[in-house]
């Protein structure tokens, strides 16, 4: 039987056809729910009715957009590159990741671990919640999905193997491309431009190297195929609790520039920071917020630096072929261009979710409409800040004073 | 019936069966001849008996490198790559690329045009012969194939879908990162070393950012997916008389960084530059070489902006996105990485020739053994300097000045 949309109906006899998640449930009595949050796809919990603690997630992908409904048709294949690197992640980095128990490419179908403890870690950040290991676990994630695939790791052919299996999604990165390096900084329908911040708006965005700069990524973004990126990694798509993270929602998962993944991490945090200007007005937990960021780059750098000097061989460096001081001197160069890049895209991602179609919930939620106005300039004049000068931030102190002057 | 290798026996019942090639000779009394010279595939020559005029040639992959026999397995799918690169550039530069008239991917065999009015490049410029349409054949064609293949000219589905039928081309390009960018500057058995230069140029090879500079170029070689490339576009690959210009061999093709094919061709021409001063001692000869260097980069510049000027909406950037000063600068910066990288690659193409399993005929080929050292050097220290010299050259007087004073 072919591809076929699971409904609250059909989804009990779909689960226990599969073995092993017969098996999970240990009974036929189960409870089924729609859960309503997602953008994409359908979403259900899966419940044994006698004991609720035996759970799972159901996701599937029907071919349009699940918010716009069928008028807005999107491939289903964007499953496939879900599945392919939720796979990917649970083999590096298993604690991460959260278990899969059946995937089927052909139903855009994955079924996972209910994470029944953890809540998505934009609400905790506008709840002021600290997560005092987020640091640790995060970079580890990043440096070991991103060295882990890319060609300072992998021999050449396997490399471009395993690109091989992401290839072909070209219309999530076509979002990519369009929402968040073109349509938000210039008149078109999809933008949402609630407030009479347009005009300042404008003049930021007409500053010389803006546009050039916003260019020059995208560029990157289109061209550059670092690593398998998760594509997506906001705030949204993580969920944490006080111990444990994971990672979810990789379905704009392709090879791309390594500072993406970092870029976009950082600018969601940023964007937290920022709209506690407007929220609690907590300096403590702002500051910490800060300090997390910086925490973040440094590890991830350190942690992807430890794992390329235990590598002895890759697609890019055979041993002997070059000098320990040379290379060092190569790392550190090569390091420093993920930094500036991560910058760059942090500055598109935070810029753009000012007027594009995708806002984050911790400014565009704000109801004083004032408030959200200066959140939103706040925002957009970091976003634009950054864009404009990644190439010249030097380190993340840098960064970071750069993060508080804006206001 | 799937794959098998022809022989000069099969070929006939083989070829007539195909209509438009039978419709082509005529007659069915074909004389078929096997071009020895070939690296990887196997040529032959089929003509018609009677009237020798109408000919064709046919190439075949076999599943080996050719000149190595069975014991170096190479797939044979690599004629799948030359086919559609060749489907590519009979497209986008008809003029240069011989007429196709029957290929097969599962055969991995080609049916084209026979150049009897044309010799291989190589050949030519060994013996001074003078191509004064040249630079102005090869610009256009390095200007529509790269561009047209570019997300400057693509939508992005496009460029995607696009190079989904490169990506496979593992063997090949490994084969390039291998033999371009690494054996030849490392001690390895693949290298050919027949003089008592491996002193001077272990010194050069150990200067500071040479190795650094390399392992650059090499990652932009791995990683960085500009447009589809002919991936090997040395003289070799070049067919020419005084009026036409042919490009043959494509495959190598895969999506890389600009600047690779535009280098190759350079270093193969300062290749040329080079040998005659120790074969023709003709100073007017090298002089005409080093202008159509300077001729070349500069109409590829132009036309390739042409190309750009007139691209009103890509993958890259819409309508509207930027005003026309900022992308002037925008496309000037591009532009001088795109040269910056030519010169780079031009660096390693030469370099490698050197020790390299592939020697230039032009250099490898000379009698005399000290000449032919001198020669060897002549070309390490200018492959060398391009190498770790390639982020510092503003223009194309500066490469020439260069190539020049180097001794």
């Amino acid at each position: 039987m072919g591809y076929h949309i699971l409904t609250t109906q059909t989804i009990k006899e779909f689960l226990l056809n599969i073995p092993n998640i017969k098996a999970f449930f240990d009974d036929e009595n189960l409870t089924v729910d729609e859960i309503g949050d997602g953008n994409l796809n359908f979403v259900f919990i899966v419940k044994n009715q006698k004991d609720p603690q035996k759970a799972l997630i159901v996701k599937q992908a029907v071919p349009y957009l699940r918010i716009a409904g069928e008028s807005f048709p999107l491939s289903k294949e964007r499953m496939t590159f879900e599945i392919r690197a939720l796979q990917s992640s649970e083999k590096l980095v298993p604690e991460y990741t959260p278990k899969i128990y059946y995937s089927d490419e052909e139903m855009s179908v994955v079924v996972m671990e209910f994470l029944s403890e953890h809540i998505i870690m934009r609400k905790g950040l506008i709840d002021c919640i600290y997560y005092d290991n987020f640091s640790d676990h995060i970079s580890t994630f990043l440096a070991h999905t991103l060295f882990h695939t890319s060609s300072l790791h992998l021999d050449s052919s396997q490399k471009r193997l395993f690109m091989d299996k992401f290839n072909s999604n070209r219309e999530l990165c076509k979002l990519t491309e369009d929402f968040v390096f073109t349509f938000p900084y210039m008149e078109h329908e999809t933008n949402e431009i609630e407030d009479n911040s347009q005009q300042e708006a404008k003049a930021l965005f007409s500053q010389t190297s803006f546009r050039k700069n916003v260019l020059k990524l995208k560029y990157s973004f289109m061209t550059q195929s670092d690593a398998l990126l998760h594509g997506d990694l906001h705030t949204g798509s993580i969920m944490v609790n006080k111990k444990e993270t994971y990672v979810i929602d990789p379905e704009f998962a392709f090879f791309g520039p390594f500072g993406f993944d970092v870029g976009a991490l950082i600018a969601n945090l940023i964007s937290a920071y920022i709209s506690h200007f407007y929220r609690s007005k907590d300096e403590a937990y702002q500051k910490w917020i800060l300090q997390m960021i910086k925490e973040i780059y440094q590890q991830f750098e350190m942690k992807f630096l430890q794992l390329w000097d235990a590598q002895k061989e890759s697609a890019l460096i055979l041993p002997e072929f070059i000098d320990e001081a040379t290379l060092a001197e190569f790392k550190k160069e090569f390091m420093h261009k993920i930094f500036q890049e991560s910058i760059g895209f942090a500055g598109c991602k935070i810029a753009r979710r000012v007027f594009g179609i995708a806002g984050v919930e911790e400014i565009r939620a704000l109801e004083d409409k004032s408030k959200k106005k200066e959140a939103n300039l706040r925002a957009l004049r970091t976003g634009v800040t950054l864009i404009e000068n990644y190439e010249n931030i030097a380190n993340t102190d840098q960064l970071i004073a750069i993060i508080k002057e804006i206001s």
